[in-house]
């Protein structure tokens, strides 16, 4: 099962070109090395062999292939996610393994590859596309477990289900957003799991 | 009422005096204009008109300096949350109080003077006496509450009262630590009172 995060923004060219993807790869390799704040296209263009110019044919700035690295990596995690998600026979369950999974398939992508947490961080402090698409994407899974739990009388019905909704991801928020997560990292894994109970009992019927 | 965070690591000679409150407000003044990161003990001497082996009579380091700075500020806001809670007739008003006015006094105290940040940042992520002082007082305020609550049957008592304790300042925490915090504020004054409402939700009996 593949949950693409549509981000093709500040692409251009034909989209299944190979040459893209080669160039989403070795930039990946260079930012993993060097830094994303660090490396300009010039620099990119030098490592692969490319000129400027060719680069600019498939992406019209450097934030476009960040942006194209962090959306592969986030649907890597939504992947994760939805494959963990698929197991749960009830929503409390549901929602304990997207919290969980969630925090922990973005503890490793974050932090295992410390690199990778500079792109992330920058995609989050700017807004990028693959951020804002990934948070929108968390909050539609979130809101169809409430529903999932709400009409199978698991979960309460008084509160409104947008604002139960928007409580429960603020508190998701700071083990999910990388900026916030480098804080609760040595809280980790059982952090996550005591607000997973405390967000269900603030569901219970 | 004032509730003094008792701290006074690194600090030496005799308690009372003058010079010591003298040492501190010049070092607030200088950090506040240079940072505290940037400034020495012996930039602190030069500006105050003092030997350093003058101030090194009365702190043993500049961190027992910003130690001092630190305990100072917190105690302040201490002050304006017990203030708060004084008014509330009910534990779950008393907790809505705790919570939502450390977040303000916080906010206030960490960002509407930006240097003082950076003495909170440092005492944090080093872990210094004065923070964790403060986060104990917190908790121990959270607990009571808790207890108050329970006993008068205004919350549930099915949840081991430590685990229900963590979980609370856990939610809370991304809220109170000025690293976490900062990226929080676009969030205030609506997302702590959702969470606040989350977390009386979650204490429901």
């Amino acid at each position: 099962m593949t949950d693409t995060l549509q981000v093709s923004q500040g692409q251009r060219g034909p989209a299944d070109h190979n040459v893209r993807d080669q160039i989403v790869q070795a930039a990946n390799e260079h930012f993993s090395r060097y830094g994303y704040a660090k490396t300009t296209v010039s620099d990119l263009a030098r490592e692969i062999g490319f000129s400027k110019a060719y680069i600019y044919k498939f992406f019209d700035s450097k934030q476009a292939i960040g942006e194209a690295i962090c959306a592969a990596c986030l649907t890597q995690v939504m992947d994760g996610v939805l494959k963990a998600m698929a197991q749960a026979n009830t929503a409390t369950e549901r929602f304990r393994r997207l919290f969980l999974s969630l925090v922990e398939l973005s503890a490793q992508l974050f932090f295992e590859e410390r690199k990778l947490y500079e792109i992330a961080a920058h995609s989050v402090s700017e807004g990028w596309e693959s951020s804002r698409a990934y948070e929108t994407r968390i909050q539609e899974l979130l809101t169809a477990i409430l529903r999932e739990g709400r009409e199978g009388g698991e979960f309460e019905r008084k509160t409104p289900l947008d604002e139960a909704a928007r409580s429960i991801y603020l508190v998701m928020y700071p083990f999910i957003n990388p900026l916030m997560l480098q804080y609760n990292l040595d809280r980790l894994p059982d952090a996550p799991r005591e607000v997973a109970s405390l967000v269900l009992r603030s569901l219970a019927p």
